[in-house]
């Protein structure tokens, strides 16, 4: 809330909360800043103000001026581009009839914008985030198993030496036991420890790729992926991904067009969408990696979440040409940075190099305190806790979205929402942003960050009436944005 | 030692053993196996016995065989190729004139054999090993700082978020301390914590390089970092390392020729060296990275045992078109990984992308533990300790290494010896293997895994008698190799 009765001008006040938006990246580069008019009606200024505000921050260099066309955040850090390869033959994408305010077609990827508003440290439970709040993830009997690590005498020596490469070896033990629960039967010197999911799916692509190669993903999709596969060099080929599974026809067009070496996918509870893939559209992917000779990588961060019975493409595919990466950082303690990753035996001893040569090992203290953890059953007990707690918050959400007038373009399920607000979301995450609230637009989930009106919604941290009355308010302020007929 | 007593035949035992050399490494692709009549007399068999064992290992797809020229390591694991440029007008490169058994002028490079050989366990201290035995850095402080981490009640929080992408504030404040010592005024917010220096050395050449770009790195050198770019796609130019520094007259070529982007250096007690960058040097490198527009990263790694007032090439510099890369593995806790990065002002936003691609945050109660180890004087007291023992560590081992018949290339210093064992050293690492010591042989520490009869010892792991002796009968197997005058 900008005040009068500061040291700061309004105008001081007004350019450094852009300033610092920007700097953070929840303002990314490319974006447009409101017209002189929209922001003086938002912040209840002189329109004076604020061009004198737009002009300090071209003065400091964050943004920049072009003509007849208003005020556009700089790329003061140079990114990475995603090529984007010719259209796909069968054009579903969403796209805005009336875009105002937009990044240009051409705007660089701004993945790291999603992690930054990931790290962002709130008051309150942000609707955008892509992790449970806090509190969910509260509990005791963390400190017991560090505790009980710190204190083994046994395990002192592990301070002393670099560790086991492969990662903690009870760890392991454990993994490949709930491996085969989930239908994979694969032997511990299969499972190797990572710096999280994140380390698995960076070591899966510089392992199995070189730059320039062609690399499948799934839009809407996790964009970190993205950004991560253009920064190492690669094309980025984005397949629509459906209830079902990612549009085959597509799939089947970039194979035979660009040959890719690689399927990202998120088969479970896929992030924005939360869909899971059907067993049939599994089957298909499968003959398709085994006619274009393509591998998979199966990235399973919701796993513990995930319904029962699940489809894995890696499970249907026995782990011949498919990479299984997960993690505990969505359910239990995102900083210890413990995640793990199966691949096929002839790819093992690869993917190990690709570990040392980035991060050499991984802490066992952190990994030997997970097993604990999951050894005497506590972290099953969280994960049922968790879950029925995360049925109650999509009944308490759902509803309040929908009375807000959002509308669920897919069936509400897992941690996130994926809802339709009938606007472009980066201008509303903009505003939103004045109001305290991080949303994550739907661009952030597109390779291009093509406009969208949709956003995902954190069913966690959607809870509370308070964030949907802000909602509604704000949404206001856009009449003329209708939701588009479908 | 083979024996004749147990339920597997000669011919098993045999190959057995060169079946784990290879699979774990210690025997890398491209290596020739000893001659049948060689490896009989060494192991006291008939030749049959060596004959059968070879053709078991051919069988199991080890191992190939080369009309009229042996059996070579097959290249099971497929490597990234270092790409070699022209010759550089300099030709300093020490080369074998009598080469015998070795691998492929073309071999491909296999750098994780070194990392593997770090990991190896061992009953006794190898003379190959790259870190301070376990006992030299045994010590209750890392416990009590541990147990004062995962005690403190205003912790626990650290493990339900993400943390600070940046890293630990207050080990980044002490750091900054540190730094601001060796003559580096940084301020904390330049500060990032990563997994080692390791994966410092990851992100820097991620987020300057592209693939396809010329690198130049010192030879001999740290070969894990040949393999990390070679595997990131770059051009690896090897510029020959001397007393004072690198070779300027085959830089200033390269920069002529190349347009490197990148310079990686271990200015202060270089690996294998031991080396200590000259101010006058350092002084025309910077000259150099101005003309010819390259970044400059520089591996700190040996940092704590260096001498006082070492020239660092980013302190000359300012930090303007250097990043200087450093960590704790050497000294305090090699498993923890913690290590740290400081780059200019206007890379760090960028590097902090690239970690946050990669692990996303690194764990904060390793760099908690540490900085209470660093704000409580038990780190500076630890290395005052571990530099005193390793004085006399090189009292006792140069004299047992002269003795041997070796004889120092360069000055003892720091924690490695670089000494020229007059025979190749590949060939006398297999030997010394059979007697279950490690060593690290000359050609590890070159971009063409050159042949060479240095080898790297570790003066913390040569001090003990009992090696040098079996060193000596060994290297009294190979007669007919006498060192090359100079």
């Amino acid at each position: 809330m900008l005040t009068r009765d500061t040291t700061h001008t309004l105008t001081e006040q007004l350019a450094a909360r852009f300033a610092e938006r920007i700097r953070s990246r929840l303002l990314p580069a490319g974006a447009r800043l409101p017209s002189v008019r929209a922001c003086a009606a938002q912040q209840s200024v002189s329109p004076y103000t604020v061009v004198a505000a737009y002009d300090l921050l071209q003065a400091q260099g964050l943004v920049e001026a072009r003509r007849q066309r208003g005020f556009y955040v700089r790329d003061y850090v140079a990114k990475a581009v995603v090529t984007m390869p010719s259209a796909p033959p069968v054009a579903k994408d969403r796209t805005l009839k009336d875009a105002v305010s937009l990044p240009a077609a051409s705007a660089r990827i701004n993945a790291t914008s999603l992690i930054r508003g990931m790290m962002h440290k709130a008051t309150h439970p942000q609707p955008g985030a892509g992790m449970f709040p806090p509190e969910w993830l509260q509990n005791q009997f963390l400190q017991s198993a560090l505790r009980k690590v710190v204190g083994s005498d046994a395990l002192h020596a592990m301070h002393w030496s670099y560790g086991a490469p492969m990662g903690d070896e009870l760890l392991r033990a454990l993994l490949a036991d709930r491996l085969k629960e989930l239908g994979l039967p694969v032997g511990m010197e299969q499972v190797m420890t990572t710096m999280g999911a994140t380390q698995g799916l960076d070591i899966v692509s510089r392992t199995l790729l070189k730059a320039g190669d062609a690399v499948m993903v799934e839009e809407p999709g996790w964009s970190v992926e993205f950004a991560r596969l253009a920064a190492l060099g690669m094309q980025v080929l984005p397949v629509p991904r459906g209830p079902d599974g990612p549009d085959l026809a597509v799939m089947r067009h970039y194979c035979e067009t660009h040959a890719p070496k690689l399927y990202v996918s998120v088969s479970v509870l896929h992030n924005p969408t939360s869909y899971s893939l059907h067993p049939a559209a599994a089957h298909q992917v499968l003959q398709l990696a085994q006619s274009f000779n393509f591998y998979i990588v199966e990235d399973d961060t919701y796993s513990h979440i995930a319904p029962e019975h699940a489809t894995r493409l890696s499970v249907l595919d026995g782990l011949q040409r498919s990479i299984y990466v997960s993690g505990f950082a969505k359910i239990l303690a995102p900083n210890w940075r413990v995640g793990y990753m199966v691949a096929p035996p002839d790819l093992v001893d690869r993917m190990l190099d690709t570990k040392l040569l980035s991060t050499l090992t991984s802490p066992a203290l952190m990994e030997r305190a997970m097993a604990l953890c999951i050894e005497n059953g506590q972290l099953r007990r969280h994960i049922e806790r968790m879950r029925s707690r995360l049925v109650q918050a999509r009944k308490h959400s759902v509803p309040l979205a929908l009375e807000s007038g959002c509308r669920f373009v897919t069936e509400p399920a897992g941690m996130f929402g994926w809802v339709d607000t009938g606007m472009d979301t980066e201008v509303l995450a903009q505003r939103m942003l004045d109001e305290n609230y991080l949303i994550a637009p739907g661009s952030l989930f597109h390779a291009s960050r093509q406009p969208s009106t949709l956003m995902r919604i954190n069913y966690a941290c959607t809870q509370d009436p308070s964030f949907w009355r802000v909602y509604q308010q704000v949404r206001a302020e856009f009449p003329q944005a209708e939701p588009m007929p479908r």
